[in-house]
């Protein structure tokens, strides 16, 4: 499908909203985090929108758009929210990420980006070069990436009590 | 995580309400059919739930209940949407779905089951004896499994438009 910065937009303004609908009536066993890098919970989840709000997309978008000396971003912590999102609750993060998404879209609509802007480049400090369109697609895909994640940390709660069914559910594979 | 019967039905609540947040505000272009039954866009999954609340979960569960003669469940058809949706828009679809699950909702909560009645049997025509808290499990699990589906077909119109961050995308594999 062709990038067009509307329709980009489109998935990124949904995006606090789908997540605050699937989660905020749930009971925390369903959602509260683990502590374990290496298995995300809901809560997990929604503190590392949060810390990619602060840190990542409009940052990175900055660094291309000003074309300066140093293209290069700046690395991006990807289990920084075990340490911030510590004392929160979960409500507090899905506030928190609707506030900064909704800031951060107004940011994006205030640049009128051209055809032009979209290819500027800029340099991801490990896949190399990048131009703002991808940076703006993968923020997109980001944010659908990790609502999968958020599904599949729930389905994860009942995979034995499916019994027989697992082999036809790939949530659980 | 032990089943319980409220906590599966919070998963089973919020399923109509976050998938129409996730949709509703986006482009034909991201949600359309292209009529492939082998690559379900989100119109075609939206389909499919609605298809599972008239012939599959609470049918299946009245089988069961009622512990008749015959307690082999009627197999379920996995791609009626390609044919039951068509000339419906997605709105309409989702607005179905709503409607279908919440009288499902009120169905399931009337029964008032018990601790036995969850533990009672019937026969799945491919998988075998499973039970009433399987069946109910897996209603749960079915809906994250189709919420994945359909970020993942959404995540793959941007299959090329993020470059190399494909590489960092599971979503995208």
């Amino acid at each position: 499908m062709k990038f067009e910065l509307e329709k980009a937009i489109e998935i990124l303004a949904q995006t606090p909203a789908t997540v605050t609908t699937l989660l905020s009536s749930l009971s925390e066993d369903w959602t509260k985090t683990g502590g374990d890098q290496a298995r995300w919970e809901a809560f997990d989840v929604v503190g590392h929108y949060i810390h990619g709000e602060e840190t990542d997309w409009i940052p990175r978008a900055r660094i291309i758009l000003a074309q300066g000396e140093n293209l290069t971003f700046v690395p991006f912590d990807r289990v920084a929210q075990f340490e911030r999102s510590k004392g929160k609750t979960l409500a507090e993060l899905l506030e928190t990420f609707a506030e900064l998404r909704r800031k951060n879209i107004e940011t994006l609509r205030s640049w009128n980006l051209t055809e032009e802007q979209l290819k500027l480049k800029g340099i991801h400090p490990e896949l190399g070069e990048v131009d703002l369109e991808q940076l703006l697609a993968t923020w997109v895909v980001h944010d659908l990436n990790h609502i999968r994640q958020i599904v599949e940390a729930l389905a994860r709660k009942y995979s034995e009590n499916v019994g027989v069914w697992k082999e036809y559910l790939s949530i659980l594979k």
